[in-house]
C-alpha cells in the first residue's frame, strides 16, 4: 500500500483500518523538522497497532478518553498526574535510561523525581543536613572518582530525601526552608562526609486517577527507601541518581521502576570506632559508598554508541541520524 | 530474557532500558482481568517501543507531558481535547473501523463526531429539518434496504448537519431547540425524502493545543461538507454514517480522516421536475442516496469474521479470544 500524490501533493485515499495508518503519517509528514515527523510517524505507527493488536472497543476508547481527562483534571502547580502516569507505566525511566546510558565501569543514573529543588544550601563535611530531631541518623562516607578510579575534587554533590514519615521538605505547607537536602563539595582525594538520616520507604501520589488505576490493578504505590544524589563537575556528564536499600520490604516492587542492582546499598550499624570519629552514637546507621562519573566525550560517545547498536535492533521506519545521533525522517 | 518469580510472587529485576517492558507488563498483570491484562500489556509495549525506536529525548518526553497536560486543561463539559486529540491523529475513525466493519454490500460507518443530540423531533416527509432562512435549500431521496436489496420499513433515521457559517446548532449559545437535524422513518419501500441545506466546510475546534499541533505540522483543521446519518431499526446493525461532498476542497484532507469513498455523494441541481413536485427552486440541491443495512446478526458474524482475520495478521503478545472474539491475556 502506497499513499497517494497529485501534482505532488498528498492527497488521503482510499480510507480504511488497514490504510489509515499511512494516511495519517503523510499528513503529518508535510513540513521540515525531520525530528517531529519521525517522532510522529511512530508514534501513529503506534497508536494504531496498539488499537488493532488490542481491536480496542469504541467503550474501551471511551474510558481511555475519560481516564486522561481524569489525568488532566488532576494536574495543577503543584500537581503533575502525567508525570506519575508516565513513571508507574515504567516510560519515565526508560527515557531517562535511552538518555543516559553508562559504561559498564561508571555510576548508572536513575529517576530524578519531582522532589529536587535548587534552594538546598551548601554544608560544611560531617554535618548533617536534617534539622534536629529528624529520623534515626545516619553517616555516608562517599568517594568519588573518574570511570578510572582518579579522585575528583570540588564536585558539586547534592543529595535530598525524605523525612521519618516519608514526607519531603516541600510536602510541609509550612516550609519556610531547604531541609533533608544539602550540598557538599569533594575533597583533593574525591572523599565527602556528610550526615544524614535514614530514608524510609513512601508512597508516590495515590488520591488521583493513577492511584485508582495501581488499585485497578493491583498495584501497591510504594517505592522503597532511598537517598537522591546529583553530581555535578565542569567537564563530565552530570550524573542523576539514588542509591536504594537493599532488603527494603518494596525493594522489587518500586512503583516507578527506579531501583538498578548496582544501586542497592547494604544499610549497616555505624559501629564504636566511627561513632567516637563522627561523634554519632554506635547504633547510628551508615552508608559508604564509592561514585565514578564520566567526562562528558565519555559520556556522548557512550550514547551515540548505544544509540547505533540499539537501533540496528530495535529502529523501525525509514530514518537518518541527526548530529546528536538521534534518528529524524529520510525523506529521501 | 524472562522475568523472575520468588515463591510464586513476581519481583522486579536487573532493571535496564532492555528488561524494563517485560517487567512492567508482569507487575500489572497480578489480577483477573485477563482483557485489561491484554490491553495494557500492548500498551506498555507500544509506548516503550515508541521511546526506543524514537530515543525520546528526556526533554522531548517533557514537551509531550506538558502538551497532554494543556490537553487536560482544554477539557470541560462543553469540550473534549482529547476526543480532538485521537480524531486528528485518525485513532477515533481506526477504532470506529474496527468495531463496526461491514460486508462489501452495506453502506459503511463513519464518526458519530461531537455534535449528535438526543432531542431531534420526528419530521413529515418532505418537509425541512432546517429552520427558516437557514442556507441553500436541499432535497435528499433516501432509499434503505437490507444487503440484498429488500426495502427496510419503518426505520428510525436521525441526520444532522451544520448551517451555512459551518456551525452545529448546538454550537450557539442562545439555541432554544433542536435545529439543522431531525428524524424521519422510511415507508413501506424503504424510501424517504427530506428537506435541508447543502453542507459547508468546517473547522473543528482549533483554539486550543490540538489546533497548536496542527498549525505546527501544517496540517488545516478544516472537515468537508457532510451530512451525519443514525439509521435504527430492531433486528439490524445500527448504522452510524455521514455523507461527504465530492467535490469539497477538503475531500482529500479531512482533518479527522471520516472521509471514505463509498460515502461521497455528487452534489447536483434540483431541475424542473423535482422542484415543481417538492415545492422546490429549480436551482435547489438534490442529494439521492441508496443505504442498505445489515442484521445484527450479520454484524456480529462479520466482526469476528474480521477480527479474526486481522488478528491473524496483526497479532502480537500472548492471547486468546473471548466469547465477543476480543483477544484477551493467555496466561498459561
Amino acid at each position: 500500500m502506497t499513499v497517494k500524490y497529485v501534482d505532488g501533493k498528498f492527497q488521503l485515499s482510499d480510507m480504511s483500518t488497514e490504510t489509515i495508518t499511512e494516511n495519517t503519517v503523510a499528513i503529518n509528514s508535510q513540513h521540515n523538522d525531520l525530528r517531529l515527523i519521525f517522532i510522529l510517524d511512530r508514534l501513529v505507527h503506534h497508536l494504531h497497532d496498539f488499537a488493532r493488536e488490542t481491536r480496542l472497543t469504541v467503550d474501551e476508547w471511551g474510558m481511555g478518553i475519560d481516564f486522561l481527562t481524569q489525568v488532566g483534571k488532576m494536574c495543577s502547580d503543584i500537581r503533575q498526574e502525567f508525570v506519575l502516569l508516565s513513571d508507574i507505566l515504567g516510560l519515565s525511566v526508560l527515557v531517562d535510561g535511552l538518555s543516559h546510558p553508562k559504561p559498564e565501569n561508571a555510576t548508572v543514573g536513575t529517576l530524578l523525581g519531582p522532589f529536587h529543588t535548587h534552594d538546598a544550601i551548601e554544608h560544611e563535611h560531617e554535618t548533617s543536613i536534617c534539622s534536629e530531631g529528624k529520623g534515626e541518623p545516619l553517616l555516608i562516607q562517599g568517594l568519588l572518582t573518574d570511570a578510572e578510579d582518579n579522585p575528583i575534587e570540588g564536585a558539586k554533590i547534592d543529595l535530598w530525601e525524605c523525612d521519618e514519615n516519608g514526607l519531603y521538605d516541600t510536602q510541609y505547607p509550612d516550609r519556610e526552608e531547604a531541609d533533608m537536602r544539602g550540598i557538599v563539595y569533594s575533597k583533593a582525594d574525591g572523599s565527602f562526609v556528610i550526615k544524614a538520616t535514614r530514608p524510609v520507604p513512601y508512597p508516590i501520589p495515590h488520591d488521583g486517577p493513577v492511584g485508582k488505576l495501581l488499585q485497578r490493578i493491583n498495584r501497591h504505590p510504594y517505592r522503597p527507601a532511598h537517598i537522591h544524589f546529583i553530581i555535578e563537575k565542569l567537564g563530565y556528564d552530570k550524573l542523576i541518581t539514588a542509591l536504594y536499600h537493599r532488603g527494603d520490604p518494596y525493594e522489587f516492587s518500586d512503583a516507578v521502576f527506579g531501583v538498578k542492582t548496582p544501586l542497592l546499598f547494604d544499610l549497616v550499624k555505624l559501629g564504636p570506632d566511627l561513632a567516637e570519629k563522627y561523634n554519632m552514637k554506635e547504633d547510628d546507621w551508615y552508608l559508604r559508598w564509592h561514585f565514578k562519573i564520566i567526562t562528558e566525550s565519555q559520556a556522548k560517545k557512550c550514547l551515540i554508541e548505544k544509540t547505533q547498536a540499539d537501533l540496528e535492533i530495535v529502529g523501525k521506519g525509514k530514518y537518518v541520524l541527526n548530529e546528536d545521533g538521534l534518528p529524524i525522517a529520510d525523506l529521501d
